[in-house]
């Protein structure tokens, strides 16, 4: 589990948001740095959702070095990387280091500075590394909210598992290919029929066609009932 | 480009956080439908925080099927797989499979359907794929502009590139080796004249320890500089 460090947050509306976008993707430990408004604050507890209720109790710290005591490494999140000399990550990057150090049994936090300012200079400087958002230059207006979600995103996504496209899809098997074959063999001969295939030259590549979109579309064992169905009911009054 | 769709949108703030998330990560068609509250939509505008002067004009529409009439390919996102045979993607990736499509001129969109109901089982079913968010089981209260905001986070991220951990430190590059240890001979002396070294048994593996530290931190030239200066007054009272 990484921690979140939000210091001299400002407005108690952003500590909630923040908290309930940790939440949602199972951060818990959640550090406030002298807060503006004190703590608690009800405008946090409002926009939070409920989250406070479900995640470990927020602490409160007089500075950030009390903040960051325990940790063994600390990820500054700033607009620009600005001129300090430290290792530069993306989100997802920083994730990674993340892990690694978990592995190594040490704490990590991410630390996010004021609405208006960003963290100050000599809080960068108490941290091993700075992070930055690939945000659009021309409109970088992410708020404090919206940063800890991205960051509690990533983190969620790397532990877990990536659905597989074909879940769904494996829930309601295709049907087998004879039952497609069977289906579309009707169709041919209704279509055949109703004088469809114009020329007995094009039939061939007309059927080809038509084979290839029922058979691309995976379709399920209902379906062909389905379209079994609907077959019967297009040919209408005609004896079956 | 990826377009957004927001069907049958409450809350106008919804709408303009949304908007907010999108352009910070360069996303700029939004499309809506049937807005509860109509549009243009003041709370929108207020909560955009100026996003929708840099986007194209919002589109909005009666009907869903309008929404996606222009479009190749729609992810619909849902909170959880419904009982429907479409594949299903994570986030990163629909971007890819996104990606893959635009490159083929495809239009592609994704969808998000009201705060309080998400989409309809009838436009999911007009939608070639599901999009779920990997949340915390337990806390799954991920709102309309934070679901816009993962999405339009993971777009700009396949685009962007990633910064290199290694930046900040190749524009400000470490000393070389011979300063280092040049001051690492003058912190040596010194401390063999406070007698820091308490046995000469000792003394190899404690100077080995310094210099790890000194080492490891990728020092540059102004560092050196500085620990020179620190290592100067340190001395104090002895000449040099």
């Amino acid at each position: 589990m990484v921690s979140i460090i939000l210091s001299h947050p400002q407005m108690g509306e952003n500590i909630g948001t923040a908290a309930r976008a940790m939440l949602n993707f199972g951060l818990t430990d959640l550090r406030l740095v002298s807060p503006r408004d004190g703590w608690p604050n009800d405008r946090a507890i409002t926009t939070a959702a409920g989250a406070f209720d479900q995640m470990q109790n927020v602490q409160v710290f007089d500075n950030f070095s009390d903040a960051i005591a325990d940790c063994h490494y600390v990820f500054a999140t700033t607009a620009r990387a600005r001129d300090m000399v430290k290792p530069v990550y993306s989100p997802s990057d920083a994730v990674t280091e993340t892990k690694k150090r978990k592995a190594e049994k040490q704490n990590v936090a991410i630390a996010f500075g004021a609405e208006r300012t960003g963290l100050l200079n000599e809080e960068i400087c108490q941290c091993q590394a700075i992070l930055t958002f690939p945000v659009n230059p021309d409109f970088a207006s992410l708020n404090l909210g919206q940063a800890v979600l991205v960051m509690a995103y990533e983190y969620m996504k790397s532990t877990h598992e990536t659905p597989d496209p074909s879940l769904n899809i494996s829930e309601n098997p295709p049907a087998p290919q004879r039952e497609i074959d069977s289906f579309l063999t009707r169709l041919e001969a209704d279509l055949e029929n109703k004088r469809f295939f114009r020329s007995e030259g094009l039939k061939p590549t007309m059927i080809r066609n038509i084979k290839n979109i029922f058979t691309r579309a995976d379709i399920t064992d209902q379906e062909v009932r389905t379209l079994h169905g609907i077959l019967s009911a297009l040919r209408g009054n005609k004896t079956k």
